[in-house]
């Protein structure tokens, strides 16, 4: 099995290793909860102060003239082609949630023939209200199915409207194939909608190749953007000017300092933008992606996956039987998380933060570790595995009582 | 006519102008524009950093458990004496402009056998559109009318579901009959909507007191929480549970922890939250709001009537027959600003940005000016009329080029 001094040898010859650097992060600490809340890069926090002493604080409203007002296509530029998006196809505003209402209800106007929509019945939960929410505001009797999604293939015909689904799954780290899936919902004339919030920074995503239509993701999982920070939105080039905005807002029209009476939306995804994101938290977003510049997806990905398997053999190598690994081992259909099945989750993920690991728990039996490439050594998972051996061994899962703190998505 | 000396033992006598030194300014400028954007505070500079630093930088995800979660609705409670709403009523979030889609769905949901939406043909654009998006969604046929809002009287009878207003016109600073109005609207059974973009933290309002049904209003005006800083929506008590948020996320679940698939409302305010706003754009509202806490909305509402007067009365003195006054003499009737009309309205404001006076221009031939009474001096308002007669006696509004700094709301 492998020793913690060839982890050690591993990071030395690792060539994001220099990229930890640019994080802010406790060295007595294993944080392996990015896939919930990135931490803060250096270039956030400078950025996210040079917006309020010398932006805000200086331009004041005429900042709007410097470059707030460009602030949501400019960084959805940025994130374009960390999954595989052209210039001009991507958007940063509002939350993830009021995004996907956002194309959920453009969708089903461009579908006003069919009544299904399909999503997965494991789908991340305000997915779930979003997308029943909109369907009943389509202007017709919709029907959401949300069904075993191995089972999508079964559901998939000419009454389906809209496909819905996340592309890796938040509690099990499941990928799934998004050329694959998105043309099967294509080939009964449907629209396919994904959810990146578990995937964007963390794995190559070809929306360009598969042909998506519609994607929005999450700014602050493995973009590292903040709590809360603005989410991103992706329609694809042949969709806008098609695709409406059914929450349109004055920074979405096509002139908005005319201030005219009846609402024309501007072309592209400015469309999109509804009234004004946070310029703070848009800073904070734009300096933590000034790291994917200094790498690439492919690399991200080549490392997400090495430490996904290091952590997983020595799980298995450690403490055999003890836990189900709930998260495939194909590489394929994995995202940059493992998910361990245990019947006292709660107590071990309770037990491994005493211990400074920070992973997560996932109602009612998920122990959940994210593995963020840019900030996280071999060493890491080696020490983290350890830590893990040693909650198990001395069962100091028992009588952990639960707190709001380690429940958030 | 009042001197300048006059001004400043005005400034000196006043018991708000300790409040000045809670804001970072220029002093070389005189900042007529924070009806459009308020400036940095001490406060909210150092809760962003806390936040980035301390909460984001330190606590990471279990920054959730120590406060970030209850954000929405503390921030809420910290503006509600601003508006006379009780604690539970207000909470902050997402823009201005979702918020009032949030409203106007669950309001027309309310009154399903009605089909007519009353607005004012003069409300900010914004607001315009988002009405009329929201009707294409009511799930039957609405109309809505964007009226001179002196003929509402005359266009109130009981198709109306919901009436919309701006209480402080953007443009005139015209200020409505808060109380009157919304009985009016009650009287024929309809729902009343306000937007508060231009009142909020200018002028007290008593909504309690006037019955408002709903409200919705900005966090980046004169609450100086930053660009783009999340929005509040108010929702009188025994609405709750009664209107529905139409864009339902998992923050706003009655068990957000519990990843269940149905969506179950959360009881009062915390129903609003669809996903989570930044924290770091909380912060800096949070911090701004602390400056309210040392004064009150009636010692606030007496300087404004006073810095506007006095504004008012030097332009008709020294420019007399110049420009047209068209925000009300009447106090009752008036916002926080004064708008002038001139044909050359954008090159004066141009010119007196120049001179280092920052109003604004809105078209076609309004020059608008802005009196925040937390950090605006006497002496300001003396000092920017001297100007505006130099610019005038000099015609230096010639030849002024149109840029985008001086056109946003």
């Amino acid at each position: 099995m492998i020793s913690r001094e060839e982890c050690l040898a591993l990071d030395a010859r690792d060539e994001l290793a220099p990229l930890r650097g640019e994080f802010i992060l406790d060295e007595k600490e294993i944080y392996l909860d990015g896939n919930s809340l990135g931490p803060v890069t250096h270039r956030a926090r400078e950025r996210v102060l040079d917006v309020v002493d010398h932006q805000w604080g200086e331009q004041l409203v005429r900042g709007w003239g410097e470059g707030w007002m460009a602030q949501p296509l400019r960084l959805g530029d940025r994130i374009a082609p960390l999954i595989g998006a052209n210039p001009g196809e991507v958007l940063v505003a509002d939350t993830l949630t009021i995004l996907l209402a956002k194309l959920i209800g453009g969708a089903l106007d461009l579908r006003r023939e069919r009544h299904v929509i399909l999503t997965d019945v494991a789908n991340f939960h305000s997915d779930l209200y979003i997308v029943e929410a909109m369907a009943r505001r389509a202007g017709r009797p919709m029907v959401v199915k949300a069904i075993d999604r191995n089972t999508l293939a079964s559901e998939l015909n000419r009454e389906v409207a809209l496909v819905m689904l996340t592309h890796v799954d938040f509690r099990s780290g499941e990928a799934l194939d998004l050329a694959r899936v998105t043309q099967a919902v294509h080939e009964v004339g449907a629209l396919m909608l994904w959810d990146f919030a578990h995937s964007a920074g963390a794995m190559p995503l070809d929306v360009t190749g598969a042909n998506v239509d519609f994607a929005a993701g999450c700014g602050y999982k493995y973009l590292n953007g903040g709590p809360g920070a603005p989410a991103f939105v992706y329609v694809r080039q042949s969709f806008q000017g098609v695709l409406e905005n059914p929450l349109p807002g004055w920074l979405g029209h096509a002139r908005p300092f005319d201030f005219e009476r009846g609402y024309e939306s501007a072309k592209g995804m400015q469309a999109w933008v509804t009234s004004s994101p946070s310029v703070i938290a848009l800073a904070a977003l734009d300096g933590a992606l000034d790291v994917f510049e200094r790498t690439g997806m492919a690399q991200i990905r080549a490392k997400s996956l090495a430490l996904t398997d290091l952590f997983i053999e020595l799980v298995t190598a450690q403490l055999p039987g003890v836990f189900e690994v709930v998260t495939p081992l194909e590489h394929a259909h994995r995202g940059s998380q493992v998910a361990l099945r245990h019947p006292e989750a709660y107590g071990v993920i309770q037990a491994m933060i005493e211990r400074d690991v920070i992973g997560d728990f996932r109602a009612p039996d998920i122990c959940r570790f994210g593995f963020a490439p840019l900030y996280l050594r071999f060493v890491d998972v080696f020490d983290a595995v350890a830590r893990l051996v040693e909650v198990m061994g001395a069962r100091a899962y028992r009588d952990q009582k639960f707190t709001i703190r380690n429940a958030v998505t």
